[in-house]
């Protein structure tokens, strides 16, 4: 009988972790993580994050890979794929954080808290006077397995929300945009532009000088999921002469963040290192499970991804 | 036939905005701004925020003096009151407005963000692995109108919530806990705890040392109710040694904060001047009216408070 083993590489994610939430799923599986990797014709499943080209050629008996993350762009660009099939996590802690980080940023701009830190450091109490949060209009620019959810509990929060996407959603209390036109709706009328959106091809630099200038003056930006959505010298340009007045960041066309880059020196900037949503596997291996358990039967993974399609 | 009038008295709220509000609600009513009363004798309601001393006995036939706040300490506190019927506001956009000051603030810390602002001012690429929401645990200390709703909706966003309140509440998600040995566990329990405790006598100062040195090492404080039920002479000794490691406070012992007061040279203190939450005449007003309708009908106002009780 030949053996059926998984295969885990991650230069960040903890292997014990994962080996002890997934065995806990399946007690079965035999969790080898490369390079301890036996007869590589045993592995069937790959869970992995980055791994080094020429990674997947080395199992003939491979059938599926599943991304160790929620942005499958890093995977499906690959050019040294095999024909098997993707799926990326469904974490619902990941979203969870997510959600928590887009909610943080957005209520950090929407109750006027750099206005705050700023008068802090020079020792002055200046009064705002607070704006209802239904006033304050939110956009959420990709409303997939991470921007829906954190577009609603903006909605459930009390804010006026819109969503844009490839497709339209119905997601209580949230307008739906579609298109290029609707992308050009959504900039002009919210305050805060929140940027959830995957990197596809199609997407890559999609915020660039004319969307930043299309924004109301004064817009608030928040970039959590790929730093290459974003044309980041057109951010920076509307960074410094204010059209837009401040930005989180959470990601970078280059991370770490290079020491010199112009970002460390705005003030109107908030820099944290990539971090907005990681993976927990305790809450994220259940689907892993299924999926392989799914792949046994001759079924469809949970959660597939098409690299043709990018995500 | 005798007139029948309400007073409007404040020196932060917009007469105006009231005057809209309410009189969309109750078409008939006589909206009038001090010190523009007219015969005192036409007063039956009274809607204010910090009259001056004296105030209420000029009007003979004031019944219902309704509260411009959530805090009616200010209010109950006074020596000069009249024997009439007290509410408070019930204020949904007031509630949104606290639930957003409260979430913000957890979050800013549950997210290390303390730490990346430090990191963002050296120019370095910090990183601090993220803990699941559900690791991190707060404490809302007072379940009242605002602290209920800001319990639940930490709660729901994934944090592990205890409430501290007189009488046990049962709200989904938040454990309850009363009396003097349930403050000691939750203040040995929580890493971050948050005040919404309204300004009775008897919790007048109980944040003192002593409650300050039973909470974790590093724990975080939040201050959005009012600034008395704090010793702040050991809340800046706890800031200073680091037992308390950061503090978010919106509300002051004395207001405006003043220049040469020792919280505005702390790094490890955010400082908003008190506007976690605020009234929202258009959403308030309801209740008010409604209010009005019940004592034309000889019944109790709605969110009726005791001056002997306090609250």
């Amino acid at each position: 009988m030949s053996r059926e083993a998984l295969v885990f590489y991650s230069p960040v994610d903890s292997s014990a972790a994962w080996r002890e939430a997934l065995t806990a799923e399946l007690p079965d599986l035999d969790f080898r993580v490369d390079p301890e990797v036996g007869d590589p014709a045993d592995i069937r499943y790959a869970l992995v994050w980055l791994p080094p080209r020429g990674f997947f050629a080395r199992f003939p008996n491979l059938q599926l890979v599943t991304n160790l993350g929620a942005g499958v762009d890093a995977l499906l660009g690959r050019d040294d794929l095999v024909p098997v099939r993707f799926s990326r996590l469904n974490d619902p802690g990941m979203t969870a954080m997510m959600t928590s980080y887009v909610v943080f940023a957005v209520t950090r701009y929407a109750r006027d808290i750099p206005v705050f830190e700023r008068a802090k450091r020079r020792g002055v109490w200046d009064y705002v006077h607070p704006r209802p949060l239904a006033d304050i209009k939110v956009a959420v620019l990709g409303l997939g397995e991470l921007g829906a959810p954190a577009a609603r509990a903006l909605a459930g929060m009390g804010y006026t929300v819109t969503g844009w996407s490839r497709s339209p959603k119905d997601i209580p209390g949230v307008a739906s945009e579609t298109g290029r036109e609707g992308l050009e709706r959504v900039l002009a009328d919210n305050e805060i532009i929140v940027s959830l959106l995957p990197l596809t091809p199609d997407l890559r630099g999609i915020l660039g000088a004319r969307e930043f200038a299309r924004m109301p003056k004064g817009a608030k930006f928040i970039n959590a999921s790929r730093g290459a959505v974003v044309d980041e010298a057109a951010l920076i340009g509307a960074l410094r002469s204010g059209q837009v007045a401040e930005a989180t960041l959470d990601v970078f066309e280059t991370e770490p963040l290079p020491p010199d880059h112009p970002f460390w020196t705005l003030d109107n900037v908030l820099i944290t290192p990539h971090l907005a949503s990681i993976t927990v596997p305790k809450l994220a291996a259940r689907d892993v499970a299924q999926s392989i358990r799914r792949m046994r039967q001759g079924l469809a993974p949970l959660h597939e991804v098409d690299p043709a399609r990018g995500y």
